[in-house]
């Protein structure tokens, strides 16, 4: 597993199947039971390093840490002494020096987690670098996937589609997918314009396509790209290959419920979140039968649980029920 | 309890004394001992979903969620999915999904708490929702009222008449006493002017007033509200109906020193906090020794534990010591 | 020992060497096993009350204090009743009513934290006020100092001599360094501008020096003090007195290479962090085998876990190692 350091978890790219399941398998027993393992953590400490504004990402890791017993540390760039001019790795090496069990670091630079994990002892976990990856969204992706197509016993995607929707080439979310994904057996095509799904995305392993119509019928799950407006996305008008107007991107690429409707039965519709509704989701699909977007973000938490357990060196093959 | 989504607390308007008491005498015993009933919570997650800022009422929550042996995880809306346009109901749904126990909401906007339980399935506590109400703030005051007078067997308030004074109309803290003293038993006086103030306050079951130095000998009890500067209160020239100069204010509506001596033998200054000294209440009567507010603070803890455990389902009742 | 209220640690100044020896004897015995005295102060709350923005110290608390079993309240002034223009003491005796068990605070103000632990009921612990003093800070500079020169039996720094090089004028980490390491026997020199280094500061108990070249090669410490660009340290020209340019300052005061390699065998170079690498350390400095900085970041975990079982009152002399 190339991309570990320490037992951390900074990708999916590059690790293979069994890698992928040995996460994911504990992950399902934890979302049937999340008292599956005990409390294997108490007395540990996590530090969630977070370097770029998150809600979703740091709470669920923060019920995860503390539903395994651990207690979880809150270091945000705001007000700390990253504003002092301190450098990454000086305060990643304090923050280890405490005497601390892992580091939960988002950042918007990609390769941030890396570049720390390269340089504490500690493991270390990416909530998220830049346009990189976001390891446990992609796992908590592929889980749903497999809970929705009843693929949670041993995790083989063999045989199904899945269509990413939107700004490919700047989502860590849509690499992370891919990676994982496609290790497991899944087709992935990405949907998008040229300039923000390019052809040689192929390197990824996946295919790339312009027409979301051509694919909607036939895929098994489509997951939309949230437009991350904050991150400066501009809709523009289109012409330059950009994502155009709003009203142009829900009509090319936004999942409308005439879209969902032509959808295969049992196939789904994934979204990240936070959601614009309206622009890549239409209201009714988001909250109609195919969306599963809260089982996603219900999967998170045994997903980040499991990844935690392994990180700091739980045991969960051994666990027993508690309750 | 037409009050209640899923056990939780939204407001205190339309509860009756029974369904009050069944929350304020577990109240009242961890007052006397915090550790009453154990940590019946050990396990249970608590998320304080706030919106709006807010220190004393999150620290509370917080230290009575932890005394209970539950986790919390603070959700601010600083830095959170809520600045990249995510909707209040995709937020809380977005946190409900991740297996917490109850959701401690906190909003700018009236009904947003009620809002909210009425789209999750988890028990929603109000800690204030703008200009409506914030009931754990009105059963503290009724067990801080009741502590004084000796009232804690049974919190039977008749006979006795408190006294409100300040801007009525905007207070949620005033809503909440108002519905809940009285349901207890209590005569309650609004006193301001007529524009904060007005006539038809009387609706809420209290009666209103001009005259502060009318009824300040004969009452139990005054709480003073804050005069809110943070929520665009103007006090302006008083011509308008509103609330004057700060001098005129405090000559009109002031808790003075010279008002303080005139109450009853056994009479009580209450006030929320956070206080403006020299405004609505002069800092000799703050820490002399009718004023009671810390008493309310310290009263805050037992009561959020009391509606917590309601609200997930501690068992209270049986509850034996623990040390 | 004259710097404590209810056995809270406001300052090192005019504590004797078998008071600072009773909180650095344990602290020795917690940093060479942090479990060591079990989890004494489960079911306390330590509550970080921080008016002023901070990092390392808030997290190395809140590690200390969750590593003895405690529950940890951040309090911060952003966002807070601070903002509504509350007292500070109001403030701080709000947060006591809720009956919490210790208050660490952190406030831009010297002598803010001996302010409220004049007026409240519970510990106080000092994190940094102004430029008075930081204790824990200091305890773990001596601790640090004592496990570099194989002193931490008994603590006696006879015979060692620090220098502290700076603008010791306005450095609390001084103060405390100073109080407490000559209280223990240690020499004292501070090298500075007279501006920021007065030889009035020999009322301190050490000695002022201009010329950090004179004495880098009979030291058995530097320390550095961080360039507080953040609390308005300008270089200046150095004209006035103050600490001129960068270039300037590397060059007069900074721990170069060159300056640390005339060191004698065994000496060591101290940093409190956050580090501006290149000016008052050089960055080959920071990360050779000298700088014992991630080691006082290491011991202010155990010391502070010290400090808060001292104030809390947890048996610290009785404790038997728990695994």
């Amino acid at each position: 597993m190339t991309s570990e350091r320490m037992n951390g978890l900074l990708e999916l790219q590059g690790m293979d199947a069994g890698a992928i399941r040995d996460l994911l398998a504990p992950a399902a027993r934890l979302m049937e039971n999340r008292k599956a393992f005990g409390r294997p953590l108490a007395g540990r400490t996590v530090v969630n390093l977070f370097f770029e504004d998150s809600t979703r990402t740091r709470v669920s890791f923060t019920v995860a840490a503390q539903a395994l017993g651990a207690g979880v540390v809150q270091f945000g760039s705001g007000g700390s002494s990253v504003s002092k001019g301190e450098t990454l790795l000086d305060t990643a090496r304090t923050v280890e020096a405490m005497g601390v069990d892992a580091l939960v670091v988002r950042h918007s630079s990609a390769g941030a987690a890396e570049l720390i994990a390269g340089h504490v002892g500690v493991p270390v976990v990416n909530a998220g670098d830049g346009a990189h990856e976001h390891p446990t969204q992609g796992l908590l992706d592929i889980l749903t996937l497999a809970q929705s197509h009843d693929r949670l016993d041993g995790f083989d995607l063999s045989g199904l589609t899945v269509a990413i929707v939107g700004d490919i080439l700047h989502s860590r979310v849509a690499r992370s997918a891919i990676a994982g994904m496609t290790a497991l057996g899944a087709a992935v095509v990405c949907i998008g314009p040229a300039a923000l799904c390019p052809d040689g995305i192929a390197a990824l392993g996946c295919s790339a396509g312009r027409d979301l119509d051509a694919v909607i019928g036939s895929v098994d799950a489509v997951m939309a790209l949230r437009v991350q407006f904050e991150r400066g996305a501009e809709l523009g008008d289109g012409a330059d290959g950009g994502l155009g107007d709003a009203g142009a991107y829900a009509m090319r690429y936004g999942i409308t419920s005439e879209r969902a409707d032509r959808m295969k039965a049992g196939a789904v519709v994934m979204h990240p979140g936070p959601m614009n509704r309206g622009l890549e989701i239409e209201s009714a699909v988001a909250d109609g039968p195919r969306c599963v977007a809260l089982k996603q973000v219900a999967a998170g938490v045994p997903v980040r649980m499991a990844v935690l357990l392994h990180c700091i060196g739980g045991d969960v093959g051994a666990g027993v029920a508690v309750t």
